[in-house]
């Protein structure tokens, strides 16, 4: 067997200067196993199984909202699946009071005057059905405030009550599928100051009058004999995007039926009241809640055990496995777990014999606010202390703005890095070092093979809204790769798109290859990937 | 009254050395009346009823399908629109035999398993409902020949039949929405030489067999028992592009209910089959027929009089205005009734007095091969003699490959011009001439006041599929302007985008005002248009 052993002290493009000598010291010995590199591509590339993962969660198991029934076979299809390709330590772990579980068949709506046609809409989740086809008159109310709530009382009953006013079309001018060309990727490696964390007190007034007016607004609906809502969808052309309404949480009111209508029918609706046309619709959405008391989630967990001095520390990767109901969650995010598990039947194929156990998670709850990542770095590695401060302590924990001494588990050193996937099925162009400089020039080094499929950049940005923030927020080193966009904010994002078809087969080939390869170099170095400092209130 | 006289010797940009000694001559006089094309500008620009007049064609009265109730309310609004704007000769001429009535109003379809989804999908027009919901099993099957036919005999029935195979995603690169650019624009004002009018025995063949093929095929269908056809949208991303099916005509077999289904469900289905999980469909769809015997269209007409020496002389507008029925025909082609509907309310709002009478006609049929404005022109102006080789005789009009002689009417010599719109809501940017090279230079000179709202070309180019071709065929000088593309052919061209949405104002103001200038200029200026040769076999 042949080693390549590369050990350069060139910085990688763009790098040049953001380093320290401190930083060099610890990529200039930057090993990359080139023969494992070339099994790990020709596993990839030639004998890939990534669509079929892809085509099994998202066609034959659908869409896997938190604690429904398919998130569930999601979670034992998978587990299968690691048993099957010779995994170890196969489980689920429980994330404790997720909610109930939902889901929905149909979602019928019709104008039966002033003219007959079908509306395209679908149901927000965690809300009811109606009890079979109903009937009633659409109207047009505005219900974000108190003082709505009060305007409208005894005025919607039997209705079906418009929430949003009419939104004028606005023509997009540029192609919906997109990726990254060169002064795109150049502008990814600029880093912009990031703005205070501070919100300001009216922004912070605004939040929490809108997390309040939501359980209240479940039960005016239902206490004024509200038949129905609906709301625009919150793109054109069609396309129906939908997420959550009513409440997943048992005891709490789950509202009346609540429908996300195409915005060109919406708009039609709209206008015909504008017109003082009475409308007439006719609903019929079967959806279910399916247990009476709030459930466990379970995120997915498998390892390749580590076989060498450092086989008690972990290298981890990830994806989420729940998904929003309108589509497959194909693209959000069945392509992110069908690349992780991928990479560890490639790991598996190609023999690999890391150092460190490599441990790969599908999470659950990332959609209602990253909770199956968070509860998992929670009990294994870390957590910060709740606040005092009441008014700190009503919010959510990303909308914190201290964050408290952070309170280590014993884990917490065990873990050399966390890598995720969940920006689509566009290939990988590189990846957020989340202002990591000391793990810059590694994956510079680490990315040297993969130029040639498009994968050059490390850029010091921070990236969000996905589950290595879960880690990242603890001073894990947790990274998402930066990813093309595809037509992942122009067509499926939360959509009714979000469909096997608009996953891009070669890009998700590409993209199993380098997390394979990026965390078996994590697991195989000798070191640990280097951490942030924590910020001075953490420490 | 201050009137400005343009006799300008200046050829047009873009169209030197393409005009002969005897054009310079008849455009070298060409007057524009500078202060009617102000009044017209202010009128259509500030006091614009273009878009309420579309609101009203698509909102109010919805799709138009030829021979529909909505099309028959489109001719009685239309009419009293015209009656109450002070236009002359408002009356509705007759088309004959166009068929039977069609509408629809519901379109469920929901798959029940392999697992629960709505699936999207409307209903071709002239194809019966299914009588209340019913379920069956889908299958594939193509059914495009008559050995096809035989092949699937017997085994067909109770079953819903996917007749398209799978089609893979492929995303566009290119921007939605489009506006001609300089370049562009250039481009179009190069003329491709034609390709050779013969069609090869081959194509011609395979034309004639797949004609032959639909009555065998609705026939087939419902003696085998098909519960349902569908097939596959021919674009993606959720639109549903829905044309006819079964059949208009009385006495014909009209097959059974046939849908057309987004692409990216029809899709999920074949995927389900493909991996041999028996799918099982919940189809309701309520669709009617409304006539037993073949029922007249109506084209509307209505007419500014002429008040000069040429008073029984016509200049003719037009647009069509039946449409399909998945989106409510507002880009095809409300947009070009409501502009000429708009032009006609211009020329009365400044007082126009032209010379010649200027006659608008809102045309049925169109969608099924110009059949309203055929009829009109066969019967006021010209019409080819049949053939005698029955080979052409069967052929329909446009397809045959000799013309014969014309036979002229009386009204043939009293017509100046026809113009027509019907790309579409977008802004004009010029003309395609149809190689009526002696018409060029006028309108180049008509188009002078239009370049600062971006009417700049006069294209030699031939443009077809709409109703100045019925005009053009028999030496009529027949013209459709170059419009911006917008989302025409990539949302809303027969689809279910096309609603009043995806229309654009201020475009729709442009092309009114510019039309209205149009048909003035030929009803005013001394002579009529130029007319082109008529094929040596026609004259």
């Amino acid at each position: 067997m042949k080693r390549w052993i590369l050990a350069s002290a060139l910085l990688a493009a763009g790098l040049a200067g953001a380093q320290g000598a401190s930083a060099q010291r610890a990529y200039a010995q930057e090993q990359v196993d080139l023969d494992m590199t070339a099994r790990i591509r020709q596993e990839a590339f030639q004998r890939s199984q990534v669509m079929d993962t892809l085509n099994h969660l998202t066609d034959v198991i659908g869409p896997r909202l938190t604690n429904s029934p398919a998130m569930a076979e999601a979670n034992r299809w998978t587990r299968a699946k690691f048993g099957e390709w010779g995994l170890a330590n196969v489980h689920d772990e429980a994330v404790e009071d997720l909610g109930r579980g939902w889901q929905f068949s149909r979602a019928e709506v019709e104008m039966l005057s002033p003219r007959a046609m079908p509306l395209h809409a679908l149901p927000k989740a965690w809300t009811p059905g109606t009890p079979g086809a109903i009937e009633g008159e659409a109207m047009v109310a505005r219900l974000e405030s108190k003082a709505d709530l009060e305007q409208w009382k005894g005025k919607l009953r039997g209705k079906i009550v418009f929430t949003d006013e009419l939104r004028p079309y606005k023509p997009s001018e540029k192609p919906d599928f997109q990726r990254y060309d060169a002064a795109d990727l150049d502008e990814l490696l600029t880093f912009p100051l990031p703005k205070p964390r501070a919100i300001d007190p009216d922004t912070l007034a605004r939040m929490r009058a809108r997390m309040e007016m939501m359980p209240l607004l479940n039960r005016y609906l239902a206490d004024e004999g509200v038949l129905a809502t609906v709301s625009i969808s919150s793109w054109n052309d069609g396309i129906v995007r939908v997420m959550g309404g009513g409440s997943r949480k048992a005891g709490e009111a789950v509202g009346v039926p609540a429908l996300v209508m195409m915005a060109e029918h919406y708009n039609t609706v709209l206008r015909a009241l504008q017109r003082k046309e009475p409308v007439r619709l006719r609903l019929d959405v079967d959806s279910r809640f399916l247990d009476e008391t709030n459930q466990p989630g379970y995120n997915t967990i498998a390892e390749i055990p580590g076989v060498g001095p450092h086989k008690d520390e972990v290298v981890m990767l990830g994806a989420h496995m729940d998904s929003w109901h309108a589509g497959a969650g194909a693209n959000d995010n069945a392509a992110g777990v069908a690349v992780m598990m991928e990479a560890m039947r490639i790991l598996k194929a190609v023999g690999a014999r890391p150092d460190r156990t490599i441990r790969v998670a599908l999470w659950t709850g990332e959609e209602q606010g990253l909770l199956g990542s968070q509860a998992y770095v929670a009990r294994h590695f870390g957590k910060f202390e709740e606040p005092t401060d009441p008014a700190q302590k009503a919010l959510p924990a990303f909308m914190r703005q201290q964050r408290g001494k952070l309170v280590r588990m014993p884990e917490y050193g065990k873990i050399s890095a966390y890598f995720n996937l969940d920006n689509g099925s566009g290939r990988i162009r590189g990846i957020y070092a989340q202002e990591n400089l000391a793990a810059a020039p590694i994956f510079a080094e680490w990315l040297k093979p993969w130029h040639d499929v498009g994968a050059t950049i490390v850029t010091q940005r921070n990236t969000g809204s996905t589950d290595h923030v879960s880690f990242d927020a603890v001073g894990i080193p947790g990274f998402q790769f930066v990813q093309d966009q595809l037509d992942y904010f122009s067509h499926v994002h939360h959509s009714d798109l979000d469909v096997q078809d608009h996953a891009v087969a070669d890009d998700l080939k590409q993209a199993s290859a380098i997390v394979a390869a990026f965390v078996y170099n994590a697991a195989t170095r000798p070191q640990p990937l280097p951490r942030k400092p924590l910020p001075p209130e953490s420490r």
